[in-house]
């Protein structure tokens, strides 16, 4: 597919991530006004809170953009959703009439005026561990090399159930969490602020229709409404002592950043590929039906406090082993109910090689093998006042598709968590 | 504290789980009409839905009782818990005046024309692991008795997030879940219904007031609103393939009953408890600084189809090595929000003898030795058609405290999970 033509210039740039070929969903307000519902095009938001208000798009029988988030009209389910897709790019479209573009302009806010808030409400947050490279290194650190991936990883897209209280949107800072901690050295653990902090490198899926049976892979397919960058913020030495026997806990409950801009399905069909050839045949419930990842370009950088950022990892979405589709059949097995806002994230994307690493836990051998930055700093772990920022695009045809940046500065562990 | 007499007279029952030292909330409709905020006492409900209505009870500036469900009650905090509960308490003790009564009269429901609905909207659903005899009783069966306790166990109290979707009240059927299932002496997993479908027996703690730091034990204490009994029903065969490295996931997705009624961390106070004595010193953040266990009396009886219920375990609460608040204090040293509504499991809670363990997986150690049942039928797991009820008692001086009885029955798995 080829860029597809706004007469809104910006747009139509070939590096522009929001082209008419994306119209990402996203939450904004303008000099501490009230949160309306979004569209990006080009370097503007179009205010679709105002449009609904205008009565120039309505979706549903009564107000789905009157709140601060786009759960309402997740609940419309896949038509509503493709619809509104076509009535957004008609609006927006090169040929589009005067009195479409009227109705436009007087919704069009610049997105450099505007700050991004949580583009919806998280139900629960749901992290899987899918990602083969990253599984294999961590298997090789903290367990058996020679057995890295647990016995049922090719089986099953490991996950378990993450917080949804620690989800955030990018550009919100994030405080370096207390915890229990113990070195294998010491005899009894300490409450301290976390040495070995850490980050994800994850594509989030967004659940928006709700089931209470299991689906297929092909109905979980249809279930999701768009993706987003995913940052899980995780604090390894507190992981190290909590996780046995029942997994990650305070861990992963400081914060989850992710990308302001939800980049819904149909935006990245054009980029849909392949899950990669498996040693097992996946049992019937969970064998692929068609290519449900997606071609996306991954990338992370760290820009130590006051100084210019250093790429620190490139990778794709494409390593994934399992799809968000997959995954989110798995999870309906049990019989488990899906609620429209549930969040599931890919878990950490890693590539092959040791400079795609998805997190820094990886890139610096559990801290064994410290990298440097552009700046001539080193690092084994995120340190205070470091900037850590995700970027993820799809190359089209003379196009890109971006999701914003998913971003979050480092600060300080509190002195006294329990000083009031 | 003695019983409190109550001008409605099924209360001053010493047997009545309802007196007037309970009080406890729930949510119930009649006849298929609208769902009301309840308050149970004796053998009826008063409907606070009505009394908001009428003028009568005003606890906040707006209403709170519209809504099926007590999270805008629990909103208003420890204050207005303490000053409506003293209201109601007035309204319906022996001496109330007969306008008081009046206004009672008019709106109080014959408990046993009810139907009880979920008493508030569960936010996020955390389960731990902190039952001693419990954990001691699965470290050995699953890794190495001599070493049953995990090594963080007595240092910190082990949970996972589990799934808020799950939750559902007593009296809901349970649905057998599929499931992913290998066996050691299998070479490759199968998707089957489980064929270790158990119970647990928990006490699962409400949280009632919001916070976004860490809290003390103290601080953690004043955010309960109450307590409920609570089934986390697990499929251990599920769970046996699942769980390695990451925790319990689908195993513990299907349901997770809660009895109809929230006793109050008030109704409660008169049978606080320590907790036992400790192998090693707690931390500072989560030592103890007073009685916050509870003497509850808990039993599970399991009836077959058709047939008489047996007791299969009696066991209490104050067996818990972390209480509810330690449990939450714990969960916010990372920096962890909590909201309103979310709800704490207890972890399986079992006695020093084999007739006081919480699951089937301990009462029959694994399925090696199935119980009997007063029918004479033999016990390894639950089977379809059973029904398992977890019931609670506080004994009093002259009056009981109960919850309402936590049941459920398992119903078969579906033939064919996708059939449409």
């Amino acid at each position: 597919m080829p860029l597809l033509k706004s007469w809104i210039d910006s747009a139509n740039s070939a590096t522009s991530p929001f082209p008419l070929n994306n119209l990402p969903y996203g939450v904004f307000s303008v000099a501490g006004g009230e949160s309306h519902c979004g569209v990006a095009i080009g370097d503007m938001i179009l205010d679709v809170t105002k449009l609904e208000e205008d009565g120039v798009l309505s979706p549903g029988d009564s107000p789905v953009f009157d709140v601060p988030y786009w759960n309402d009209f997740m609940e419309l389910g896949p038509q509503v959703w493709a619809d509104f897709r076509a009535q957004l790019t008609a609006l927006l479209a090169e040929g589009a009439d005067a009195q479409a573009r009227a109705a436009v302009q007087a919704a069009l806010v610049p997105m450099a005026d505007a700050m991004m808030e949580m583009p919806f409400a998280v139900s629960e947050y749901t992290d899987f561990y899918a990602g083969r490279n990253h599984a294999y290194n961590v298997g090789c650190m903290f367990r058996d090399p020679e057995n890295a991936l647990p016995p049922n990883w090719l089986h099953i897209p490991i996950g378990y159930n993450g917080r949804a209280s620690s989800v955030i949107v990018s550009g919100t800072d994030v405080r370096r969490p207390w915890g229990q901690l113990k070195s294998p050295d010491q005899p009894r653990p300490a409450f301290l602020p976390s040495r070995r902090f850490d980050i994800e490198l994850e594509i989030g899926a967004i659940v928006g229709q709700s089931s209470d049976w299991p689906v297929t892979v092909d109905e979980a397919n249809q279930m999701i409404f768009g993706y987003v960058l995913l940052n899980d913020w995780s604090a390894r030495d507190i992981q190290a002592w909590e996780y046995q026997p029942l997994g990650p806990f305070q861990a992963k409950a400081t914060a989850t950043s992710i990308s302001p801009w939800i980049v819904t399905r149909a935006a990245l069909e054009p980029f849909a590929c392949d899950t990669p050839e498996r040693e097992f045949e996946l049992l019937p419930h969970l064998r692929d039906t068609g290519p449900m990842l997606y071609d996306i370009d991954l990338s992370v950088s760290l820009a130590p406090a006051g100084k210019p950022a250093s790429t620190i990892t490139r990778t794709n979405y494409r390593e994934m082993y399992y799809s968000a589709a997959q995954q989110l059949a798995h999870h309906t097995t049990s019989g488990c109910a899906m609620n429209v806002g549930d969040l599931l994230g890919s878990g950490t994307i890693s590539g092959p090689t040791k400079d795609s690493r998805g997190s820094l836990l990886e890139l610096s051998w559990g801290g064994k093998e410290p990298f440097t930055l552009a700046s001539g700093e080193t690092r084994s772990f995120v340190e205070d006042g470091d900037t850590l920022t995700l970027h993820g695009t799809c190359h089209g045809d003379g196009y890109s598709i971006g999701f914003g940046d998913c971003t979050g500065q480092v600060i300080p562990a509190l002195k006294d968590p329990y000083a009031r």
